[in-house]
């Protein structure tokens, strides 16, 4: 009985255990991350360890169990929360927390799981589309040693964001729960569909974002494959679970899962449309140019710091300290400070009794106070921009979604302050609002996404006033963008960067590759399997052809083996778990192997003989030489081939593979548009 | 100058002109429908052309410019908006109209563009995925009819809703702009990523929801063809611009597109889920059965009205018009009364001045008035639902996500009454979020469409705080659903039942498509192209194959052309363009037209000879004898193959187009599984 159940609902099941293994994980990562974030502010006086909002999570009433900003403010009152107010100790516990934070992230990472550093988005997509990277990206080590030192690395106030890695520790989950509770009959494109859906639920519980979890998947990683409505579901319902487990978890004590909710209740103004221009144009530029210098920076780090990781990133974790402990924008986490900047400044509320300075702004600020807050936003903005290049990809997990945000946010709320003072005048506009759309031209900048930034940007704000508006920016930003001739978001600039495995159909590229024929990269020198051969043969051919992963199956005719008639593919793996199986009953080198059925049935099987004919897969794609590569290209990604034979009227002549397809890509392509990237070498 | 500027802005030009001539068009139409509707139940004192909205809309002080609920409750009291107060005379006029109406739109559909009739969106999804259908179908006259019968179709208060037809709409738009703007270089596979973006746009307009509608191109439309993110974009596209051109003309002359705008401010608890789960229960049996009776009725419908079709309209609208005058929630504007059971129900807040006397029950209410209201619910559920089955497909444009919607909301308000009564007492739960829930499940229901669901209803109400409640609600519906074995939502069902040809590559039918190979469906008997052919013979050829859209071309070794080399294929349509651009040189019967590029190299061309071995494609998608159909309908699907040949060592074996292949799946589907639908015949 609870094998038919297992049966009916294994899908289930398995998607049930990612996600519940995923919230929890994402649960104790937030309360972590809050832990070490509150540490270097002050102390909770009932017990040091707690958090902020474990402190003071019995303020409430005990009808009401939820923690408001009021309650918050309430907690310092009191005494609960003790914030340092020596400035100089708690400059120094700042900097040395924030340098502690960052070595213990690197040294997890170095000695323990060296994949987990880094985004690990690029690696996952490539995976997803049909490339296997190697287990160690997704075994439990990894994903342990992530999710421990991902909340260091926030902590610590590098320039580094959470959602990267959560997308990879999520994929980690989905591995691992798919390897643990479907072992027997996992097959790799099936698997990928569940790693699909763990990406969707990483995103989800990154940004408490369960729509925008499963548009990720669609947009960013689905693109690569094969998009079906079976991944749509799978990614849905893993988004879901992920995020119920997160909201009952409850970790932020505030029973919320929209992280800066705000009420943006005025209606936003036609005459407003040059300024939601210009913050796309400048998420245009940023995603543009952060991701070049990303690049070339990672670029120099791979050639002169390769042997110092773990010195770069303690200096960069005091670079980052110093320049943070002085600008009220930088001190703060960055979700923090979004939230800041994403506020409606409106009074009255009973709810809201916070306000920041920023707020407080109106005709008649002085002019002093009002360039000194602008130019506390613009030097945030800057310096966090270049922070990000020089930061993500460094030797801790590290994204780069919220950072960017972050440059959008101040950037935004700059460009408010202007237009208040200087064009329409106060009560007019609603500021947080320029914050929010910058957020959104950066994050969409960097990653070249559309649909799934502006829904993201509602599940974290809930502001849906404002969708004409975001949709707006992040429409001009995507022009901007690929105007400027970007190829693609960093996640796909790092995946050509580092030279792994993708095939994309450009339109220029299927231009030129429409020139060329299968002819021009078939591989002629294959080795071929006949079609009856001596056990000792067959061995002797797998020792020398292991580099190989299938051989064509000939039935000779001619001497040459490029004359025979091609009767079908087998694959490495097959023969050597038969060779296995066989090898229990009495075979001896003499037996002969065969791999053609009309040999068999012609002849009938002798003693000692095996029948491996079965195994043959008679019907592989083939083409003629006369093939373009630019269906050949289509036939690779659409169909899943790995490998394709050329025939002509059914004589093999050679052999094509999906990486030697995308070698001649690349090689083309640099050829005629120049290297994607130039460095001064 | 000019044209660069449109060689490089050529797609974006045309995308906008598709938006903005929809917008405006979604505009008109809800003006018209507003006034259709309002006619029914008063009239305008100043003229009584305007409708409510225009006739208040001098109400609003200078400065405001749009209208709220209570200038609309202002405007009734000032006299300037009159509804009928004789009882008598109103049930007759509302009879009467609803009639008329009815009528009107019957009539201009069988008159004028009898394609404009139904949904559209199984041809338009049919039409997408490969297979051109009628032109009439998208043309300018169906354009027009359909765009002026909806509006009186929906005020006369059929159960129909306006977003099958506006889909149907908007895709007339994107091909009739295509043609227009791109007539030279326009290929149908080009052509039908605009029309994907034009169904978003539809979307986008009939909800005022942008992102809804990029969702629904995504998982209804984009599904049986290839995904891109040039699809993406593009529906992004249209339908920002389509929903922003609508918000411009202010249509509603509220400022609003979210349509019944509600702020849920209670959160919802975790004992509710058992709620939760009934309605999503709910949702999964109105999707299969109403989807199943309709279907049912549409055979009947053939069967036995088809010579009645503009009685079987007025009938309908007589019985409608007689069930919903005396039911509240039937009598109202399907969207009106959908705003009333989602309502909030809170007092206090100074812009809800409106209440219905649902929003007044509470512990101390009668138990007659409770029960009268609930039956009163009940019923509205119970005939809405039926009155779905025998309306959606009649003669008139006619969707059916609003209405479903509709049953969903008033079974969701009831579920509440009851929960709110006996369960849990009054002012703890929203109720109007049960009436919301409903609505999404049974839309979900009927649809099968989940992520679309779940962000078209918060785009309509913008209750962003139950997106995990909708998210489980959709989740269970969906799993109902397809554990009843249905197949498809009814667009897909309908595609079935009309015998269109669709590929779908449903798990089952690879499992049983394995057992068979190309040998098996190949057609033998077929007419090919010798490598050189007199002009005569060839005319001939094409008059006596003008059933057929292309074919093969073989250099002759043997008598028999089976037996001969396939060296390409050749379509019709491309030999009958090129010889009527040779027609116009001296050319005879006697001129020897030369498909194979081998011979014209061997002896060169004569003066009465025309080469047209540039035209042949060389190198079409072949497959052996073997090839299983798995693989076959994957390539059909994936690599938009029209016709694939079937070789044997170079030899032409056969033929096999994309019809062949979607007959003989249906055929062994029923086979094996029994015939889809069974009607008593």
């Amino acid at each position: 009985y609870g094998h038919t159940l297992w049966k009916r609902g294994r899908q289930l099941i398995t998607l049930t255990a990612i996600a519940v293994l995923l919230g929890f994980i994402a649960g104790c990562i937030q309360i972590l991350t809050e832990t070490l974030v509150n540490w270097k502010s002050g102390r909770c006086s009932r017990n040091w360890v707690l958090n902020k909002s474990f402190c003071c999570a019995n303020i409430p009433k005990a009808g009401q169990k939820l923690l408001t900003k009021r309650d918050e403010l309430k907690c310092i009152d009191d005494g609960l929360w003790h914030e340092w107010s020596n400035p100089l100790f708690g400059f120094f516990l700042f900097v040395i927390l924030s340098l502690t934070f960052a070595m213990s992230s690197a040294l997890m990472v170095k000695y323990i799981a060296p994949m987990a550093t880094g985004s690990g988005i690029s690696e996952i997509k490539v995976w997803v589309s049909g490339f296997r990277y190697k287990d160690e990206f997704l075994n439990l080590t990894t994903l342990i040693v992530k999710s421990i030192a991902l909340p260091f690395a926030i902590s610590s106030g590098l320039s580094v964001g959470k959602e990267g890695p959560s997308v990879h520790y999520a994929t980690c989950c989905g591995f691992v729960i798919t390897n643990w509770l479907l072992k027997h009959d996992l097959k790799f494109p099936e698997q990928a569909e569940y790693l699909i859906a763990s990406t969707a639920g990483g995103v989800a519980v990154a940004f408490g974002a369960p729509i925008g979890g499963v548009l990720f998947a669609l947009e960013e990683m689905s693109t690569t494959t094969e998009f079906s409505l079976s991944i749509l579901w799978k990614s849905y319902y893993v988004a879901l679970a992920a995020v119920a487990t997160l909201q009952y978890m409850n970790p932020l004590r505030n029973g919320k899962i929209v992280v800066f909710e705000v009420s943006y209740d005025k209606d936003w103004h036609v005459q407003e449309i040059p300024v939601f221009i210009i913050l796309g144009v400048f998420g245009g530029l940023y995603g543009n140019f952060i991701s070049k210098w990303n690049v070339h920076f990672v670029s120099f780090r791979r050639k002169y710091l390769s042997k110092w990781r773990l010195n770069e990133v303690a200096v960069l974790a005091l670079i980052t300290a110093l320049l943070s402990y002085f600008n009220e924008f930088l001190k703060l986490d960055m979700t923090e400070s979004m939230g800041v900047l994403f506020h409606e400044c409106i009074a009255g509320d009973g709810e809201s009794v916070w306000t920041h300075r920023i707020c407080q702004l109106d005709a008649n600020t002085h002019v002093g106070a009002f360039i000194q807050i602008l130019m506390s936003l613009l030097f945030a903005t800057v310096a966090r921009a270049l922070l990000v290049v020089v930061s993500y990809g460094c030797s801790v997990p590290a994204g780069i979604f919220v950072p960017s945000m972050a440059v959008g946010a101040t950037f935004g709320r700059a460009v408010s302050l202007i237009v208040e003072r200087f064009f329409i005048g106060h009560n007019i506009i609603t500021p947080g609002t320029y914050a929010f759309l910058g957020a959104a031209a950066t994050l969409s900048g960097i990653t070249n996404l559309t649909l799934t930034v502006v829904v993201i940007m509602f599940e974290l704000t809930g502001a849906f006033t404002y969708i004409i508006p975001t949709m707006i920016v992040v429409a001009i930003t995507r022009l901007i963008f690929s105007s400027l001739g970007a190829r693609g978001g960093i996640a796909d600039q790092m995946i050509i960067f580092n030279g792994f495995p993708l095939l994309e159909d450009s339109k220029e590229d299927m231009v030129f590759l429409r020139n060329y024929s299968a002819l021009d990269i078939m591989a002629t020198n294959i080795s071929v399997l006949r079609s009856s051969m001596h056990l000792s043969e067959l061995n002797d051919f797998l020792v020398h052809n292991s580099n190989f992963n299938g051989f064509p199956v000939v039935r000779e005719m001619e001497k040459n083996a490029l004359e025979s008639e091609c009767i079908g593919y087998i694959s490495k793996s097959t023969i050597q778990t038969q060779l296995l199986i066989e090898a229990s009953e009495d075979t001896s080198d003499q037996t002969i192997i065969h791999f053609d059925a009309q040999n068999v049935h012609r002849n009938g099987l002798q003693p000692n003989e095996l029948n491996f004919s079965d195994l043959v897969d008679t019907s592989p794609v083939t083409v003629k030489p006369s093939m373009p590569l630019s269906i050949l290209i289509r036939m690779f990604q659409k169909l899943g081939c790995k490998t394709i034979l050329v025939e002509q009227k059914g004589i093999l002549q050679g052999l094509i593979t999906k990486k030697d397809l995308l070698k001649f890509q690349r090689l083309k392509h640099r050829e005629i548009y120049g290297p994607l990237y130039v460095f001064n070498e």
